[in-house]
């Protein structure tokens, strides 16, 4: 039998949900068959959350490290906890947003980012940061991606929401609406459509067929809407990607993009902005989607929705996407080691 | 048994699918058991249209009038053609773009707006336009929506895409996406609010409840993405509505406000740019959508799919969506008579 890959999951606000899916994915079958978990995070506020559940609790089993402790780790078989002594159990509030909450989230990602690029752990998966927690404790960063993208040093990133029935990659993420034109560029979409076809030939193993969305009504009509931006932009990087043999479609008219027969035509979208990739996809693998981000030296996958403070350390959340996340690292993490082979 | 009310169709583009969808509307039970419909358009091309089929035609029964014959007509109880004589039979290539062609798609919307304000048809229903056709021809207009709304001199419109399982109205429709924002105010979100209210009340025959989409991701997270759109725009115009006894709820996180489990909270969605609210209704409502113009004062409804230029004349187009379009039409004109009493 295979080593199990280890791989890092962080526990994300402790004021949310993250804390208790996390135990749950410590504890999950399904999740100890494919890997052996390691949680960033403060091993207080997990064991508090894997009391939550009011189930029979493996808790006690899970070794618990301090970070410069687990560099020094030489094999590992069952799952730990990497004790960032962030925060403590009582420092917070469920369901309240808080700069100590958004520092202690930063924290679990840079130790885990930092165990990643040493190689101590197969991939990063995390759980949700709340990007108004993180902004109050001045981190620079709206979310994973941009932190990621930071901390690994990566020339060019994107996200990719990834799930059985519909995958969406995104040329801008996590600004606003009105910034996006200006962010737009033709060099952009073409690394947006290279790293989409990299990491869907890995899952798929087989060239995918993209299909790249423009960006006003109609994909603009020609001219008619906006300022040309599917001809300056989308365009020229579609031309310049089938040149290098990639398989892609484009500019499609956006709203008719994500019907039923064209999902049939693409195995996955590249889309300009964030709802143009996030609507369609919620609308169908809401809550067993998982977010990648592409580029990276690492590997890193990500449960598809929020912090949820409004049910947060109720028992109430659904782990469903955290075990996604960590199953599709596992798979990109393997192929990365087949192919390195 | 009540007297079928009239009801106008257009043409569309002859070079799309508008002629063949027409010409099957003027012959489908289901059409003629629930209103009289009068073609708007050209006799010598509609004619053509109705022998593509190859069904033993009923066209010859067609009753055809000259436009200003057709406004002396008394009485009705058949399917009958107002010939525009605004192009020829021969006068265009189907499946191509010409300024000849989107002259004469505007002709046939101006007689039959016409038609509507002086009473003599229940509503208007129309055919697919092309837009490029229509700007090729100097029309100062970029649809249907908008030339509705200036030749019946509105104060105030918007399009809505109706049907049984989405229903969504839009502040702003056919215009860049970069110039969404600075076309954004309290003011047209409030009036498109209340349009959605009171056509949704009439449909629905109850209050009903409608959802009022932020512009950024997250809807803005409090100001961390974009200029505030939602605190300046979707709150002010959400609280005013609720004064007026309007039950809405906004500015929803827009990537997932269009969820299985958010579209059972409301019956319409208000959203603020054409492909917010055409990507989540095409998805789940192609081909049988309603595109209705709310603000008029007159019934105008629509199909919600375009020219199909790639299969126009070949016998192959989907007339579902007009025989839709037909149906909401008289259930809107019908509810207007009933409340007129």
């Amino acid at each position: 039998m295979n080593r199990r890959p280890v791989v890092a999951l962080t526990m994300g606000d402790p004021a949310g949900i993250g804390p208790e899916i996390c135990a749950r994915a410590l504890r999950e079958a399904a999740v100890l068959k494919r890997c052996v978990p390691v949680l960033f995070g403060d091993a207080e506020v997990a064991l508090r959350a894997a009391r939550l559940n009011g189930r029979g609790t493996k808790a006690d089993s899970w070794k618990v490290f301090q970070p410069k402790e687990w560099e020094r780790v030489e094999r590992i078989e069952s799952p730990a906890i990497v004790d960032c002594r962030a925060i403590g159990a009582k420092d917070f509030k469920p369901g309240r947003v808080s700069a100590r909450c958004g520092r202690a989230a930063y924290r679990y990602i840079e130790l885990a980012i930092q165990s990643a690029l040493r190689g101590r752990v197969a991939g990063v998966v995390t759980a949700p940061v709340h990007k108004e927690a993180l902004h109050l404790a001045g981190v620079p960063y709206p979310g994973h991606t941009e932190i990621f993208t930071a901390l690994t040093r990566s020339r060019r990133s994107c996200m990719m929401l990834r799930s059985e029935v519909i995958t969406v990659s995104m040329v801008t993420t996590h600004i606003g609406f009105r910034d996006v034109p200006e962010k737009l560029s033709a060099r952009r979409v073409l690394d947006v459509i290279q790293l989409t076809d990299e990491a869907m030939r890995r899952i798929l193993g087989r060239r995918p067929r993209l299909g790249v969305c423009g960006l006003n009504p109609h994909a603009g009509e020609h001219g008619l809407f906006g300022a040309r931006e599917e001809e300056r932009f989308v365009e020229p990087a579609v031309k310049r990607a089938r040149a290098k043999g990639i398989d892609c479609t484009g500019p499609l008219v956006p709203d008719a993009a994500f019907t039923t027969n064209q999902r049939k035509r693409f195995d996955a979208f590249v889309t300009l902005y964030h709802d143009q990739g996030h609507i369609p996809f919620k609308m169908l693998a809401f809550d067993t989607g998982v977010n990648i981000t592409l580029g990276l030296p690492i590997v890193r996958t990500s449960v598809d929705h929020g912090t949820a403070f409004d049910i947060a350390w109720k028992g109430k959340a659904d782990a469903r996407s955290l075990f996604s996340a960590i199953s599709a690292a596992v798979d990109l993490a393997c192929g990365r080691e087949r192919r390195a082979r």
